[in-house]
């Protein structure tokens, strides 16, 4: 096993990062005789998949050669027609797959199809990276519920706002430039409306490349101003109702209708939750259901609060500036945490240094 | 200038770290036609200084060399002879000094005296490395107050204990060995009796190496228990009154008195703040006139909002655990800070990492 090539294949795979949802990332690299003759990865939903992309720059010499490919290549007719069929065709003699592809159309169903044509497949090459790589749809296709990662900007002692709600700016400009570089990575990102009137944020990526995310705002009574910069087309409006009162009444669906058509932004209805508010877990199942895969927290406490203590966050980063202000707004409110033992404990703990600013990313076990 | 010789000199110096106090630490190097003929460094108060133990070190070849050391020589009979003396005896040619000594019995008289005798002097090699080194020294020469740092370990929503006060343990092994090195190397630890009361700390350096520092408790009614395992020797309680009612009465001082002969421990009589509690700016002058130079803050929440909010903390420890409470005990209460603009600011921020939890250590301005 020479892990290099896969290594290589998972590096390619990763220039597809912030491009191919809802499709996975996929690198693929062409081995014969020891040397590298073909690559490829995946860029977006209807172009050609890695696999077709590596034969395709091999050319004629495929016969006989291996192929490395981080997941389990698909055998159905999607978008594009199947990659195993295109494999068997080139004449691949063997094939190295990192993990199979959980998804209902493969599923182990495209390494049946290889070696039914004869086809040595290996598998488990490189699985934990691959695995990580495309944590965000594995979780998708598994439970149809988006990946959560959360982001928080705070204080040494844990503020993410003085007692005036004042937050710009407690870090650097270099961890908000990251920001902008993890909202590129997702589908979507969500904060309540709370934020949206305190700050009036954009949410968009201003600094560095990279595609907008969609902007999920929860607002359960639909506060949101007209004026309110985070408006426009990809914007989504999660609410219990409608605008004006008595709620759900004709006129108040018919004044929600306007609203939505006058700023461009669509509204989702969703069922409350026990506190009467917007029940975020039916917000991440109907982006689930809209295709969006991943899924940025920025705030504000409350949207925090309520997503770790119901255990949906998958990742969490908090940028740390090292400032003290004592009294302000905490990052989270109460859990239900009542011992440090039963603390929610980061595992895949990461640090990554911005000036003076740190960042300490982790996972943390979901209950969805 | 060869940088070189004054680091090694820095080096040497760095070996006194946590037993040269209330002597500075000094490293000294002894040079000749570019080779290193001696070297030296102060261990302890009472033995000899680093400049006349590189210059015996070189022996009979010390005529015509040049000396590098961190810190001006001194020029008195202190418990040991003038090193100024020592060194013209040796017939050094040359002399470079990273900084001068503040202290009134050095403060440039030495170098003066090296310059009469005919020696080129050459002062400000490394000078920020060497008034680094020496920070608490040159503090408490300065002010007569000890130089203060401030240690806690918190979860990453900045909590130092749980809804039950419980605080064993947010950080893990590694993170409270490093403490124990932090222990090793001040004059004195400094807690309010609350977290003696609630965790019953020993305070003592019990992993690696390292003098036991002296144990300042802030107990302004002398509330300590008698079986309080703090108490002993090298403990110190910095009390406004006496044990027993009404205070200061002949009986309350008897008691007092007998309670400090019983428990082996020193009482300070310390005026009140405006709060009525214990003054820790008088606790500070008067350890500094104890000689104690350096002080380590390791609690509680009391502690660290009145240390930080009258700027008296030089340097802060703060040890995250990637883990997190939503409620419990915060580090650090209200400091009278309304904007983030107004945050304490750390500077010469430095990161540390033990496994999965990362130091942040910095310096604040102090007020004194």
């Amino acid at each position: 096993m020479n892990m290099n090539y896969m290594k290589e294949a998972l590096k390619l795979a990763k220039k597809g990062l912030g491009s191919t949802s809802p499709n996975p990332m996929v690198g693929a690299v062409v081995v014969k005789n020891g040397e590298n003759i073909g690559k490829g990865y995946h860029k977006k939903k209807g172009e050609p998949h890695a696999e077709v992309i590596a034969l395709k720059d091999a050319g004629i010499k495929t016969k006989g050669a291996t192929l490395y490919v981080n997941l389990e290549p698909c055998c159905h007719f999607g978008t594009t027609p199947p990659c195993t069929r295109a494999i068997i065709c080139a004449g691949i003699k063997e094939v190295h797959i990192s993990i199979k592809d959980p998804s209902p159309w493969a599923n182990g169903k495209g390494i049946i199809e290889l070696k039914k044509a004869g086809i040595k497949v290996i598998l488990g090459e490189c699985e934990q990276e691959a695995n990580e790589l495309n944590e965000a749809y594995f979780k998708w296709v598994k439970t149809g519920i988006p990946f959560v990662n959360f982001k928080a900007a705070i204080t040494l002692d844990g503020k993410i706002a003085d007692l005036n709600k004042g937050s710009k700016w407690i870090t650097n400009e270099r961890s908000r430039r990251f920001v902008h570089k993890l909202r590129s990575q997702v589908d979507a990102v969500m904060v309540g409306v709370g934020t949206v009137i305190l700050d009036d944020p954009q949410l968009t990526v201003r600094w560095g490349r990279g595609r907008n995310p969609k902007r999920i705002i929860l607002d359960s009574h639909l506060k949101i101003s007209k004026e309110a910069k985070v408006l426009g087309d990809k914007c989504i409006i999660a609410s219990l109702s409608g605008r004006g009162e008595p709620m759900c009444s004709p006129e108040s669906l018919g004044q929600t209708h306007k609203f939505a058509r006058d700023v461009r932004t669509t509204i989702w209805h969703i069922k409350k939750d026990t506190n009467g508010k917007v029940d975020i877990l039916e917000v991440l199942k109907r982006a689930g259901k809209e295709n969006i895969q991943s899924i940025l927290i920025e705030g504000g406490k409350e949207v925090f609060t309520e997503s770790l203590s119901r255990g949906l966050v998958d990742k969490v980063y908090f940028f740390i500036a090292p400032k003290l202000l004592g009294s302000g707004i905490s990052v989270i409110k109460d859990l239900g945490i009542k011992k440090i033992e039963d603390a929610l404990s980061l595992t895949s703990v990461k640090f990554r240094r911005f000036g003076d600013d740190m960042l300490i990313e982790g996972k943390l076990k979901t209950r969805c």
